[in-house]
């Protein structure tokens, strides 16, 4: 038996340790970033919010018109047999549309390649380390990138245009920070890498409704906020009204709730996780385990 | 012999056929477009103005805080050795910096993967048909989709970020054009899928400066254009500006320089290629083959 429990791909329907999974150098999934992608969580041996995240995911597939030759079904049954093989328990689940190569030589026509579908597991990811998260952990504003806008590349539309993040990852690293959020041209707040952003006004949550992906997480949270009598809303948020909240956090499918405890100079919750959030975070974790909300998978 | 007249590829040091050459899923080169890389042609067993081609990929690298282990010279060595392996004596040759996998296991953070070199080469490639370019092909401009600004994603570090390109693509070719041209969201024109464009006043020429990749067949076409008594701008270019030119043109590494008969529903120069454009096209074969600017290949 191979090893799978650091990892395992799913590759043309065949099962291999993910060390071993590539794609060609001249697939346009690399040459053009041309991919559309999910990441499912799995948690205590199973699937959470399957059908939300395979549908997001092949949203995202027609949107960059590609043909997987596949369905929800097909994805999830993929997905379900991979993550059995590998024996994982908690898994990051990534689900991948690629352009694929051009076979026809010398055309540029996007139309001409051989789009393919594949997919890959590993261990459970935290976007922040869970020990940094429950201290509450700090944010970064990047001061010298802005979130790619909607119009050149939607954000909807999960993909790996992730040049604007890392650059403001390597900010935020130079400056002693753990992550960053991004701004839009308007200087309103977006989100960052792996993660959206709200803000905790008294019994209001605030989170930005455009530039943004819509989170399963952050659905997640705005279902959890309305279910304790919080109210929500979805809409443009500038940053200065951000640094002016009682209290901020993140979503993530990596982490589920993230707090914050400082962005940039701005100390939130005296320097710890606030009680909004921490209450947020308990509750995503009784949520990922509800029967409604999880699919068991075979091992 | 493996027969590499397809194309080969330079990995780790191992040159074998291109469509071999794969690099891990789970690299940040695929899953965050976190990748610098150029292109130099080969016209005639040659390459053509090697340095400034790799002087360019390594001021990328740098800008992107990579560090690839070799310096200029060796990634020349690399890439002469590649080439000539594969016996190809016109050749599309890329050079590629990815950012690597995170052996730190849960680490998001950039500085912690290992960033590595390959490079590959295929047939050269015309990215209009040079029967369409001596004809003068078609640009359509995109309406729905703005270049990706500079803030965001710095355009002068040659990056696989395209998919605001390949969008305007697929709305080039549902509208029955050859390639796309993208606008800025100041309504400035700024670049396409693979080239840099210019129009023609009288006897002078214009192309932006800002928002797009600094080609060095630009540079070429600017040399050229200087060197036949022509006057050069390098500044912002309103699209309706753009529109009232005598002529248009598109400047490659994948085909030099392209003139155009038709933008949207505007034809130029009777739709039929420039005279401007064809005395530039012509000059751009010339100027490959003097002796300054080439590199022959020891086959």
């Amino acid at each position: 038996m191979t090893d799978l429990s650091h990892g395992a791909a799913w590759m043309a329907g065949h099962i291999g340790p993910v060390s071993d999974a590539a794609i060609p150098v001249t697939d346009w999934g690399v040459t053009h970033s041309d991919i559309a992608y999910d990441v499912v969580p799995v948690w205590q041996g199973a699937f959470f919010r399957l059908d939300d995240y395979v549908a997001r995911f092949m949203a995202s597939v027609r949107a960059l018109r590609m043909d997987i030759d596949r369905d929800a079904e097909d994805v999830k049954t993929a997905l379900a047999d991979m993550v059995a093989a590998s024996g994982l328990r908690d898994a990051y689940v990534a689900m991948v549309a690629a352009r694929g190569r051009n076979p026809v030589p010398g055309s540029r026509d996007p139309r001409d390649c051989a789009n393919h579908f594949y997919a890959w597991c590993v261990p459970y990811v935290h976007i922040v380390k869970p020990d940094a998260a429950a201290r509450g952990t700090s944010v970064w504003i990047a001061k010298h990138i802005r979130r790619i806008p909607s119009d050149s590349i939607d954000p909807t539309v999960k993909n790996y245009h992730w040049g604007d993040f890392t650059g403001g990852l390597f900010e935020a690293k130079d400056n002693g920070f753990e992550t960053v959020l991004l701004l839009d041209h308007e200087g309103h707040v977006t989100e960052g890498p792996g993660f959206n952003a709200f803000a905790v006004f008294g019994d209001r949550i605030v989170t930005p409704d455009h530039g943004v992906l819509h989170g399963i997480t952050r659905r997640t949270v705005l279902e959890m906020a309305a279910e304790t009598g919080l109210q929500v809303e979805a809409r443009p948020l500038p940053l200065a009204e951000f640094l002016e909240a009682d209290e901020v956090f993140l979503s993530s499918s990596g982490g589920g709730v993230i707090p914050v405890a400082r962005v940039d100079d701005r100390t939130f919750s005296n320097g710890a996780a606030g009680p909004v959030a921490n209450d947020l975070r308990a509750r995503y974790f009784d949520w990922i385990a509800r029967p409604e909300h999880r699919t068991p998978i075979a091992y």
